[in-house]
Parts: C-alpha cells; structure tokens; sequence
C-alpha cells in the first residue's frame, strides 16, 4: 500500500483546474500499488470519479508518454483499460507535488485474491486480445527487466543470496547461464502487459472487466507475458501448481490468439526466466530496501519453487496443451 | 494509512448483498485511519458510494453501538457526518472477516492539510454546534483516556521516558500530579469528538463539510473538546502558538455556544491535559509499537512542546480571549 508524496489540497486544487473534470470534492489515498502514489479523487464534474497516480521515482519520466499513450491505444481498441485523461492543453502528463502525475478514469471491477479456473480461462483470453490490440502501437520501449538485465541484479544480490536459502546463489548463476544461452530469440513479439498479475486484472459480474496498472508494459516476446501469468496465476499458495488453470488459461489465450510450435516450445524456458526475473527483483527489495517504502517486501523464495518447477517439467505439455 | 484486514470479493459480495445498496462493483483500500481498515465501496445502487470500516483490536467493540448511535443521532440533527447504513435486518453493525464492520455514507469534502485562521474560525462554530447537537444524546460513554487514565499510560512508558529527552520522566511525573490535583469537575459536559484534529474535519468550497472518526468520541466536559483543538489546530509547524488562530477558534464557538467563566478560566489546564494525553499516547505506541502496524509513529515531543506552553501561559488570555 503507497501513498509516499502528501498533496495539499491547493496544490490539488490548482492542478485539477487544468482539467475539464470540475472541483475536487474529495480525494483518498488509496492503499495499493507498489511502485507509485495512487489517490481516488472525485470531482463535481466530467464521470465524478478518477483515478490520480503520481509517478515515484522507480517510474521513469521518459517512459510515461509510452505508458500513458499505450492505455489511450489500447482503450481506443476496445481493451479495457483507465483512460488517460487530457488537460485543456491536451497534455495527459503533468506535474504535482514536483513529480509526473496523471489523471485516468476510474476502471470499475475488483481483482481476485484467490483465481479459481474460469478466472484463469478470461485472463487468457483478455491477455491475447490486448496483444492483438497492441500489434499496430507506434511507440517501442524495451523490457528493463528481461535476460540481458538480470545478471546485473544478481550480481548486486549474489553475495547475501546464501542467507536467504543454502546454495542459492550458485542456483541462480547456473540458472542465469542456461537461459543467457538459451533464451529463445525471433518469438513473435509486440506489447506486452508484463505485470499482469491477479492485482492488476479486474474482474465484474464473474466478466474480466479490464487491465490495471501498465508501468512494466514493454515490447517483448508475446509469448513471455503468457509465462509470467503462468506463475502468477497457475500456482496455488501451497506451492502447487494447478494444471486446470494453465490449460484453462492457454486454451483461452489461443482461442483469441493461436500459438505458434516455437512459442508453445519455448513456454517452459519463458517461464523459468519470468520466474527468475520476479526471484531476483524481489531478492533485491528484500536485501536493499527503500527508504520509506510502506509495502513490505514480496518473498524471494515464493519464485524459486516456480523457477524449479519450470524447470523440472518435461515440456510444455505439463501446462496442460497438447503438444 | 491502513488495511490491516483483507477482504475477499466473496466476503464482500456476501456483506453487501446484507445491505439495500446494490452490487459491489469496485472496492479500494483507503490509505488514511490509524485504529481501523477503511474501503472505500462502489455499488450499482443506492448511493453509488460509501466507506466500509473494519473494526481492528484496537476499537472496543462493546464501544461500537455508541459510535455508530451518535453518528446516526447527530446526522439527524444537522450535523454533517457519516450515517450508518442498516442492513435490511435494521442492524448496522456486522461482522466481515471475523471483524466487527459497517457501511457508513461517503462524506465529501478534503481535510485541510494546512489549517488557516479562518479554518479554525469555522471549526470552532462547527465544534459548538456538534456540542449543542448532542446535547440529548441517550448513550453514554466515559472518556477511556481522561486525567485518570493517565497514570497507568505513564507507569508503561516511565522507565524509557528519559531516553526520548532528559528528565522527560520526571516532567510528566510531575505534571501528572498537578493535573489529577486540580483537574476541574462539574464543567459542562455532553458528547464530545474528542479526536477532532485537522485529519478529521472536512471542508469544502471554504464551508466546513463535516466531521468524520467518532471513534474516540465519549462523554466528558465540553470545554475538554476545544482544548484538544487548540493542541491540533493552533500551533504552527514550528511550534509557535497562533494566537489569531486561537482567537478565531473561540469566538466561533462562542457564538453558537457561549462559555461559562469557569470554562473559560479550566482551559488552560484542560489544554495541559489533552497536551498530556496525545503525549502519553504517542509515547506508548512509540516505545510498544504494534505488531503489523503499517503507520510510523507520530512524535510525542510534539506535544511537550505544548504541554510546556500552555502550562508557562499566565491565563486564558493567551488564547486571544477577553478574560
């Protein structure tokens, strides 16, 4: 939960002014989102309910007009998603309490804590629809946060990675020079959400009623956006992997968007890299905290059982698909 | 900010269908209430918009029905405060999450991060009309952190006072004896908020909007309330006692409610206490912090600061009133 920049009520003021949403009538921290401030602000005007985000410093400014213009893109194609919301000006990015600050519209739904099948299934199909949507999206930015930039987080952990779990640390490196060797290059690719977790995906009246949260969107291989939900939706909380929910979730990705064999072929790799991407981001929150951070951090370990797993698995046909 | 309890969709899909307002349609964790978890809910009917309260350990929950009576009471008195919501069994209050909770109104309206003269102004009137409101208030409930509570708060924290400032135990020592030898009886007394700092009134279009967070409110001296609000909203950043805030502050009050001379000769002593309690308070839950609390605690000195000055004040007359 995050609201780590306070907003005087002038300061508000005066940048909602700049808006054609009417006054401010009341607005509340919110206590989710990781990474940024988030306040619900309701005004006497325009839909009466936004959603206000002031960018901290984990986002970086450069990368807001490809956030912001990918939500504007991606709603505009029927993707349900918060709609960036222009100031007079036209300008959607502005600055409040000296950070970058956006208004969107407020996306109605709630996310699921606990995914059942069918909620697995929708994801599916919802995530190949935002890819097919997002083929045509004239920006490009590169994932931060793929192979090329996970052995320089590793290095930062490498040495406390033994405090965490025995051997560790010689887990990762082997693990990191298998997939630097093998990860699989000429996927078919375009925008992906690469955050999609349970957190971020909402759902209404048993619908997917839209995506959340698109500060990690990138340009990347389809295909890995698919690996990261694996892990974050096709686990249960003791560990296990459920294959219902995979099979649920591929057999509606492909109603909407067909595999291709490479892309089938290179899930279980995909899978353990996402596995090992979000292992080491959350290793490094954990050893280097950040000063004033309210959220506490993830746990590590949650993500090795998955790297494992991956790993362990004879082929993508333990995902349930017919290979 | 805090959400210490979370909510399941099917929890909350089976409180709500309790209540006459539509389905949920969105739910947000509110970042504000240091004692409570706060949602903010969107349903499909009724109001559209309301706030849902857990109530954490630290609300008695024998204490609740006077509560959420008073701010029933007061609503139906002109006061602008949160109503309760009855479920279609007449109740109130429920049970969520193995916790006491409740549906109250959205309140519009922004605390003021930065009172202005002029705030205090309306907040005085807006504190004496609340006073007179509920003047007739069946419940009752006594003050569970008045000059005899004290004591005991202090007795916790006395062997570790000296570590947050030099004879800081022997100051509080002192000045415990003297409030509970002269602490005055027979003032009048009613329903007090009690908690009536800046976080807790609203305003809107420069209009007081209401008050929010009875959860201390009790039964005790009138004049009790308006020192309180003297500590929380008279002082500068810097310490400095605003005396045209103070001024401001009491004639609004007086011209809906005047003082009687013995109110008016307690209030520095009052002042003195309320100093003592927020400081004891906040002392304890420094040096006993709660498990799993997710807000830091707030800094006691704060408040010896003004201890110290009201206790040095020849009288009343530094509060800007005629004596």
């Amino acid at each position: 939960m995050a609201v780590y920049t306070d907003v005087s009520d002038e300061e508000l003021d005066a940048f909602v002014a700049e808006y054609e949403i009417g006054d401010v009538i009341s607005y509340k921290g919110i206590a989710e989102g990781v990474e940024n401030s988030n306040y619900m602000l309701r005004t006497n005007g325009g839909d009466g309910t936004y959603f206000l985000t002031l960018y901290e410093k984990r986002v970086a400014p450069e990368d807001l007009p490809y956030f912001l213009g990918l939500m504007e893109y991606l709603a505009g194609r029927g993707i349900s998603c918060p709609l960036p919301v222009h100031g007079r000006d036209g300008q959607a990015l502005r600055t409040l309490s000296s950070r970058p600050a956006a208004i969107v519209t407020f996306l109605d739904g709630m996310s699921v804590r606990r995914p059942r099948p069918q909620h697995c299934a929708m994801l599916g199909e919802g995530l190949a629809r935002l890819h097919l949507a997002g083929t045509e999206f004239p920006m490009h930015r590169a994932n931060a946060l793929s192979v090329r930039h996970w052995r320089p987080l590793y290095m930062r952990c490498a040495k406390r990675a033994d405090d965490f779990a025995d051997g560790l640390g010689a887990e990762l490196d082997a693990e990191l020079q298998q997939l630097e060797n093998r990860w699989p290059e000429n996927l078919p690719a375009g925008v992906i959400h690469a955050d999609a977790f349970p957190d971020n995906v909402f759902f209404l009246r048993d619908r997917l009623s839209g995506f959340i949260d698109f500060y990690f969107a990138c340009n990347d291989a389809l295909a890995y956006d698919i690996a990261i939900c694996l892990n974050a939706w096709c686990f249960e909380g003791d560990g296990a992997f459920n294959v219902t929910k995979a099979r649920l979730m591929l057999a509606g990705y492909q109603a909407v968007r067909p595999l291709t064999s490479a892309e089938l072929g290179a899930l279980p790799l995909l899978a353990r890299g996402s596995a090992l991407r979000f292992l080491l981001t959350r290793l490094h929150d954990w050893l280097f905290p950040v000063d004033g951070a309210l959220v506490r951090p993830k746990d590590p370990l949650e993500y090795l059982h998955k790297l494992r797993f991956h790993r362990d698995i004879s082929g993508p046909g333990a995902y349930g698909i017919d290979e």
